[in-house]
């Protein structure tokens, strides 16, 4: 559903890398319909034969397995998914407005539904980060989070600090390097931040915040004196979306930090300005590149590190989400009768 | 079976987390037996009542499930690997040196007897690369992978860069810090980044490469000239672990890399020590920490860093793919009949 930057980019390694995928998981994946607003769009881009304009005719088609909500925005988006899900479809989407204002409502659904929900492009892009945290990492409870989790920003940053511009050049420089759009807000003052910080506190800590209750700073009063006094100290200005526990357990006894849930009230979170040390990991994330930094009771200190936005990489995060459910579809179909 | 360093870190967290484990994936997950030579090392670690002396007492369980195989070594663990596989059980390895000399193997016999193999933890240990490059990257051909994949020569190099220490002197520490072993040769020498270069070629690019085909170049000739000499030229030197495609699609077509497996031919790779810009992700990657990066035609460059060894870290990644044999033998269990 949806044709845009990302439903484009899918839809590419979906089709061209359809042999590789069936080679490696056994999913024979194939777009059945794509959801247009209108067939001119569906004819330019040379899928009139895939085009549907009703969401209906993908949500009610018994024959999908699989929905891809890429439309973006909050509605009618999370109706779509909650349609999907409660017809026992797995829903794979980058959709992070959607996903940050409803994570709660979506999973319970899928999980009430026996369907899957899958949200990995969500947050960095192309980096298997929510993934890693979900399957991987699922034996580790969470002592912190944070992240560069924003490309425009982190451009703009690395630009002013390396090239010494203000930040208003190297806004106008993001703008023309297609990192930034013509109304930079969102972006700028940490607003699409703070969806993704409100997806990694579900995740990572069972909390339910909506993104307008995340404190948060943005980018747009930073200026040269404040890069070069950092530098001056040995630091760098980066934009972070972070949350981590109140209390640390002890060091020596890691794993009591064992509860699964815990109240937002035990967590300080926001999304704002840091000056790193720079010997830090995240102070070395440069330019339009973003990573997630986690710190697990038993894995300790990880980092995810990747481009965080574009057709390909965005889609690689969707086509992993849309074979992981393939697989789980194929496992319970081939699995032997009780 | 096998209770050193790692298998106690992965039975503490398996114990401790069970109830964690439980609420967040379904999987009830209980030690049933352990593996041990004799029965005082038992008795001392306080598991009598799960101990066994004979491999087959876990091998010929029906009530077992999933064996963890952390005895390290070729032999008689691969035995054990392949008689566990054959029986229909999932395996878990952190055994880099047994993986490395028998993936095809190991692959095969679980594809053949609908068991499961997992082996996250053999390299990088802690840090979920191998998942992701598996499962969240599972549409990607991969152009290039490339790692600091030895903690004991990471520290080492570290500590000759910041301290100003000779390669005798940084030795010493590593072995007194407990990051080198009396008998340094497998990590100095490469010998370990060789086996888990093996497992990267044919994880990423489906070669089947043994290690000891693999050429390297080890640590133990770096002087602190070479150190300086690199500093002055704003480099840095680490010993990667590395492999790339000979030939690399046009920039503007990344997805024509499709080929799944192509032959050992068409890749340029090695252990050896190289010169990295310092703002090279990898440069940044100190003391005992492992990174592993990798290029994929649809994600693009992507970066995993974390802690490659310690009884918790790669209990942690242990932990993580038990979890997801338990998940997906649950997942068939339940399947509705056909």
């Amino acid at each position: 559903m949806g044709f845009g930057t990302v439903g484009r980019g899918t839809y590419r390694i979906l089709t061209e890398k359809a042999p590789l995928i069936r080679a490696r998981t056994g999913a024979a994946l194939h777009v059945e319909k794509i959801l247009f607003r209108n067939l001119q769009k569906a004819e330019a881009a040379g899928v009139l034969p895939l085009a549907v304009t009703k969401a209906e005719d993908i949500l009610q088609d018994p024959a999908i397995d699989i929905v891809i909500e890429a439309i973006g925005g909050i509605d009618p988006a999370s109706s779509y998914i909650e349609q999907a899900l409660r017809a026992g479809k797995s829903v794979v989407t980058p959709n992070k407005a959607a996903v940050a204002a409803h994570l709660d409502t979506f999973t319970a659904l899928a999980k009430e539904n026996g369907s899957g929900f899958y949200y990995e492009a969500c947050v960095g892009g192309g980096i298997p980060a929510l993934t890693a945290v979900r399957e991987a990492l699922s034996a580790n409870s969470f002592l912190s989070v944070s992240g560069i989790v924003n490309g425009t920003t982190n451009f703009i940053l690395t630009k002013m600090e390396t090239e010494g511009m203000s930040y208003a050049e190297a806004l106008k420089l993001a703008q023309k390097n297609g990192f930034a759009e013509a109304d930079p807000t969102a972006d700028v003052e940490g607003i699409d931040a703070a969806n993704k910080l409100a997806i990694l506190l579900g995740l990572c800590f069972g909390v339910n915040v909506l993104p307008e209750d995340i404190p948060r700073e943005g980018i747009s009063k930073v200026t040269q004196e404040d890069i070069v006094h950092a530098k001056k100290c040995g630091k760098r200005i980066k934009l972070l979306a972070h949350a981590s526990r109140r209390t640390m357990p002890p060091a020596d006894d890691l794993l009591s930090a064992e509860e699964d849930s815990i109240r937002a009230a035990a967590l300080t979170f926001g999304v704002g300005l840091q000056e790193l040390p720079l010997d830090h990991p995240l102070a070395g994330v440069s330019d339009e590149f973003n990573a997630i930094y986690v710190t697990g009771d038993a894995a300790g200190e990880l980092m995810f590190y990747g481009k965080g936005a574009g057709a390909l990489p965005t889609g690689s995060a969707v086509c992993g989400d849309v074979i992981a459910a393939a697989k789980k579809i194929i496992s319970r179909r081939e699995a032997p009768s009780k």
